[in-house]
């Protein structure tokens, strides 16, 4: 495969010098962005993109044509894998991801199976593929997979939840059910994030989206133990290249010092860490990811200059900072202040980075 | 006013020594309750509930005749003061909150006025009254208030959001506006609290349900700040009596420190935060409040009293404990599951308050 013209992500996310902070968003491939919605409006709904490499691969390009990030992420949804496990994922209008067949009890807990990456899921490893061919080498290309507590939600729940009442009854009352699905998730994960790396995703990063919603003791043992066991099981070399792994959990920063010692090598942080405070917490043991408030993205090009210099600043000197957001892009955001965003980054970060100067 | 038969609040709120953990919980009057929709049925509906004070004493003393609480707490919904100030709330059925008439620019934020304790509200201060004498001494009343900042989400985006994109676009965008807000809130909080104590509560509770929304330095310029005002302008004694106040910002974890230095004598916590590690990081500058997720109450009597006596013993030996959920009781609760818990709570804590034994 080609070799990468841009590696300034995979140095960072493995605490190496570079020239200026490199910068990614996640959902950067996503509704705030015009040309998004023509191919949505082609493929007939947010599934059917997903499911056809080719329009996954467009839109996956989109916003690297638009501006000077230094990462593509593979268009997807976390959600392909219960759907692959024959849940029934589907997108109500105007609502979340629901199930048609959440797993709530025993029965249909024991008939949950390892989906295979290059079977049910092969449209996504087809696409990573193909994401790659067209990338040529421009930037490196991020696989991702939800938690296996995140999806667990999902799955038992049948969708988002404001309560997890629910999944949380089964995780209090019935843990060996739940470990039983955090189990399958656990392989499944694994399974799909290697072969996403053996079709050439370059990192990849593991969205633990509701871990942050788990008691104290509750996240270790429900999504951070199968966070480990996940990365225990992912190849982190390939072809003589290191593959670095991010966990983020949202609303994980109380639990830093844990999450960074899970095997990973970047930990994301929503707007909520301070990171001059937890560079502090981590030492040398991992690089961060994050950390501006979407929202930011709603003001004004000076003020956004500013706010994107805060969090530079936060983070300070040296390697080991990838910048990005707290959480994903709003799909309101003005696609303009996207780019002033963008060369702030670039721009404002090359004072930190005085290796060689 | 009758002397209180049981103090354990108050004292493990100053962090005196008692015999046992004393318990509350937050929405303790509420729709888990039977008894207490068939009050709100009388009423018409919620808001008709917490204008009438006869029909909110009604409600307030209902878990108090169930479960060995050791405080009462008004009846009321943060929304008052907004509702006062002329900007129509509303409960939409099915939906939370709701008001007629946001506050979202210069002109309507200018009109903004702080609402008369004994005018507009008088109805709230008649229900902490007549709750004092109907209590006659037999635990505390605790009197509360929204926030300034929680307040200010609701009043900018008319109800509540997921992403907070109006107020958060006021905050960075036009600050000013904001500050506007939150300076007219702050000076209704801290006066409708010193009206609630002369009228009889014995502590006091300021939620700050959405702070924790914001980013690390937003928090401290945005809600913390106007915490600390509303601090220092409370009515700390009254006939005599020291009147403890308790902060709770959820998903405020990761500002513990900075929350107890904002001259509060209490911080609340929710489930995220494990209460020894919160106990070494504030010391002996507050209490701590909590912090059981209240999904638990889900599980089997067995399971609530273990969890139970985990949080006990993560706080671990001493005065400086007041029991509690970390979050407001679900509605979907088992009032006899509710039962196990506080006689838990009584009957497990003894065990560390070993004072004169």
């Amino acid at each position: 495969m080609t070799a990468l013209k841009n590696d300034t992500l995979i140095r960072a996310l493995l605490r190496q010098p570079t020239d200026y902070t490199p910068v990614w968003l996640m959902r950067q491939a996503g509704r705030y962005l015009p040309e998004y919605n023509r191919t949505r409006a082609r493929a007939g709904n947010f599934l059917a993109l997903c499911k056809s490499p080719a329009l996954a691969t467009e839109v996956t390009l989109q916003p690297l044509d638009r501006y000077g990030l230094d990462a593509a992420i593979l268009f997807s949804d976390i959600l392909t894998i219960p759907d692959a496990m024959g849940l029934g994922l589907y997108f109500a209008e105007g609502e979340g991801p629901r199930f048609e067949r959440p797993t709530q009890d025993a029965a249909s807990i024991g008939k949950l199976h390892v989906p295979d990456p290059y079977g049910e899921l092969r449209y996504v490893i087809d696409a990573v593929a193909e994401i790659r061919r067209a990338l040529a080498g421009r930037v490196p290309l991020i696989g991702f997979a939800g938690s296996p507590y995140t999806l667990a939600c999902y799955m038992v729940e049948g969708g988002a939840s404001d309560d997890f009442r629910i999944i949380k009854t089964m995780l209090y009352k019935e843990p060996a059910l739940l470990h039983r699905i955090l189990d399958v998730n656990a392989q499944s994960v694994a399974l799909y994030l290697n072969a996403q790396i053996e079709a050439g995703a370059q990192a990849v990063m593991v969205f633990d989206t509701w871990g942050g919603n788990l008691s104290h003791d509750a996240y270790r043992e429900f999504s951070l133990a199968y966070l480990a066991r996940v990365l225990a099981s992912v190849k982190r070399d390939h072809i003589g290249k290191r593959v670095p792994v991010i966990v983020f959990t949202k609303g994980g920063g109380l639990w830093l010092e844990s999450i960074a010692g899970c095997g990973c090598d970047c930990v994301g942080l929503d707007w909520t860490t301070n990171l001059a405070d937890a560079r502090r917490r981590v030492g040398d043991q991992v690089s961060l990811q994050g950390n501006l408030d979407p929202m930011v993205l709603f003001s004004t090009p000076q003020i956004i200059r500013e706010e994107t210099g805060k969090v530079l600043a936060s983070f300070g000197d040296g390697p080991g900072h990838v910048f990005n957001l707290g959480h994903g892009i709003s799909q309101f955001s003005p696609p303009e202040h996207v780019a002033v965003l963008i060369d702030a980054v670039h721009e404002l970060s090359r004072a930190y980075h005085h290796d060689g100067d």
